[in-house]
Order: C-alpha cells, then sequence, then structure tokens
C-alpha cells in the first residue's frame, strides 16, 4: 500500500476508492518521556498505544455518529491498528482546534497572569495552525480569513462542531469519574465539501483527570471502555 | 509631581484634577539599536525622539478629536514633552491592539507559511495581552472574554475604533506618499466607562515605509509634520 504521509503517532496510507488507511503506531507526543498532548515531538513509545489509541477512538466515533455530527470514520481493524477513512481535504496544512474546560497546558503558560493553574474554563476554543517550524502559532478568525485558510462561516462552524464533540467526550469521562481538562481536534473536508473531524479521539490528544491526578493515555482508555 | 509608573519609552505621573501627565522620553523600543514597534526592550535613545513622538501624537489626537474619536488627551506642552491626559481605566495590565495592512514583523514570524513579506492585509487587527515575561501572547475574542479582560461588546467596539484610528493615520500617510505597514494601539476606559484610545501614536509604534523603504521614526515625523 503506499505511504502517503509518515506522522508523529501514525502513518497514512492510500487505500481502495479514494479512501485513507491510518495506522496507529505506539508513539506518543511529548518532552524527555513525559506525555503531552500539546507537544509537537514524539516523546515516549508505550506498547500497546497504538491498539489502544484506536479502541478510544472507534468507540468515541461510533458514538459521534449515533448523535449525526460527521467524522471520517469508515471501519476499524483493531488488530492491525489501522483505521480506515474517509479522503479529507485540509485547512492549508492542518489545523489544530483545542477546546479547554481548565486552565492547563499552553493556555497557562501563555495567560498565566491572569488565571491560576486549573481553573475552570467555559469550553474555550483556540486554534493553531499545525506548523512544527513556528511552533503551531495561534491565529484568531481574521487571521484564518485573510490568509485563505477558512472562512469566517467555515470558522462558526468548526467552533459549533468543536463545542459538541468535546462535550460528547467529556460527558461521556464524567460517567467513569474522569473529567477532561482539554482536548485537541483536527478538521477537514469531505468530498461534498462538508466539514467532518478526522484524526482521532484518544488519550493521546486529550488531558485527563481523576480526583485531581493526570490519567495517562493507556490508562485512560482502560478505565473508560474496560 | 508623584511618578506613578516608569515606562520604557514614557513616564507617568500623577496630576491635578485625578488627571495624568506623560513624559516622553527619547527612548524606543527595539533591539541592538535596532528600531523595532513590536519589542519589548529598549533598543536605543534618539535624541529628540521624545518631542517628536509628542508632536505627532498631539498631531493625530487632535485630528481624531475632530472626527469625534475619543482620546486621553487634553493638552501637550511641547518644550516639556509632557502631554496632560485623562485618568484611564485598563483591561487587566493592558493591551496592545495592532491592525496590519501589511505582513511584517510577528505576524510575518508567526504565519510566514501562509504569506509573503509584506504581503497586503485587510486591516487585519489582533489583540496581545501586554505581558513581557510571557512576551505579550496573543489572545482571542472568547479568550479575553473568559479571563474577565474584556467582554465580547467591548471587543467588537475595540475592533471597530481601532480600524477608524488606523484609516486615519494611514490617510494622513499617504498624503505625504507614506505608506502605513502596521500600527499598534492602547485603549482604556474613562471615568464615565467609555472606551478611549489611551498612550500616544508616533512613530515609535507604527512601521511606515517610503518607496519600499522603512522610514524610521524621527524621519517620519519630519516628512509628516514639516
Amino acid at each position: 500500500m503506499k505511504l502517503i504521509y509518515k506522522g508523529k503517532t501514525k502513518d497514512v496510507f492510500e487505500a481502495e476508492n479514494g479512501q485513507v488507511l491510518l495506522k496507529f503506531k505506539d508513539d506518543v507526543t511529548g518532552e524527555d518521556g513525559v506525555f503531552d498532548p500539546g507537544a509537537n515531538t514524539v516523546g515516549l513509545t508505550i506498547e500497546g498505544m497504538g491498539q489502544s489509541g484506536l479502541r478510544m477512538t472507534t468507540y468515541f466515533f461510533e458514538k459521534l455518529a449515533e448523535k449525526g455530527i460527521p467524522t471520517h470514520f469508515v471501519e476499524s481493524n483493531l488488530e492491525e491498528a489501522t483505521m480506515l477513512v474517509k479522503s479529507a481535504n485540509m485547512f492549508g496544512a492542518g489545523l489544530e482546534v483545542i477546546c479547554r474546560y481548565r486552565a492547563v497546558g499552553s493556555f497557562l503558560k501563555r495567560y498565566g497572569a491572569y488565571c491560576e493553574e486549573g481553573q475552570p474554563l467555559d469550553a474555550f476554543v483556540e486554534v493553531t495552525l499545525k506548523d512544527d517550524k513556528r511552533n503551531d502559532p495561534p491565529i484568531n478568525q481574521d487571521g484564518l480569513a485573510q490568509l485563505g485558510i477558512l472562512t469566517k462561516a467555515e470558522y462558526e462552524t468548526l467552533v459549533k462542531l468543536t463545542k459538541e464533540i468535546s462535550s460528547v467526550v467529556k460527558d461521556e469521562l464524567a460517567v467513569k469519574g474522569l473529567e477532561l481538562y482539554d482536548i485537541k481536534l483536527e478538521f477537514g473536508l469531505d468530498a461534498e465539501g462538508n466539514m467532518m473531524l478526522i484524526d482521532e479521539i484518544s488519550g493521546g490528544n486529550m488531558r485527563a483527570y481523576k480526583d485531581g491526578q493526570s490519567v495517562q493515555p493507556l490508562e485512560l482508555e482502560k478505565m473508560l471502555l474496560q
């Protein structure tokens, strides 16, 4: 199968009928062996992380489908740690859309003069450009429009979908006594030009806490699905 | 007179009737002797810069008053390089509001993957927090609201005033064959809670070009007013 792109935590292959196959790897973003969903480097490798991430992603993408929220999901092969998805047109070289319920990570780093660590936030949404070289700079609605990356209407849809999806994840975690602090989503356009969630929803792209303690990605999937 | 605050390019004193006196200094932001309106450090000292900045500020604040745009300006003493202004309530520890007509400076640094140097922008407005320690982080409308710094309605007013004021400056420069690339403004609330332009409008807080060449602050004032 033809490799299209070698990502940090997933490899992307060309599949049949214009679809795409994602191979989930055991690599997790972070630094010096410490998990950080906001990091731009592979910080550690966790055996079984690929399959675990795919299980959780499959669970959530099926849940979102039930609720009528569009995603790129077609089907998963858990044994192979692969997910078949619809092909997506990206916004520029890709955006990261972060939804925050607590002030941690880069939010705290940037706005620490105005908030306490862990302070509640009301589903705060922000967009950053996927650009490792420039350290994923944040960009506002007008900037995205002026650079031809996202129209103002698309931005509104993006924020609406982000809040809906994050709320689904938050509620699912809450059932197991887990609290979602923040989550990073990605979006693309399907062949008809409709916006859909792409990439994954796993322990690797969110921060979850239990009783004030951070829950690591593999542990999170176990607590949630087993 | 009681010193309230020692700024990088201005000192702030308590005046009578709850007013404030600004003393314009000869210092200019930049690095290693090179002028940069986006810098957080004093990069150079230019003899006569204080008076020059005040002359230009006075010119523009009087022009804005004619157009009914609210500023904190009361009167200037050019000999002393001081400006008497209304007292202002700041938004948090202060915001910088940047209006951009060309992609240069920190815009280019952040979004260089999506634009060429000097590419035209349609009065792009962005807000950063005045926070030297955190390198003046950009913040979006929702972030400002959630951190209690600026309501969503105040944000709209801020952007509207920024575009109006920047357009006045741009047009004035154009008369002399100068092109405004970007400008940094500050706002506060007057005693009645109305938003007004504060700080200054001088060569020190904008980038101006003539025939594709950057015009230095002191030179700009001369070309504009003499």
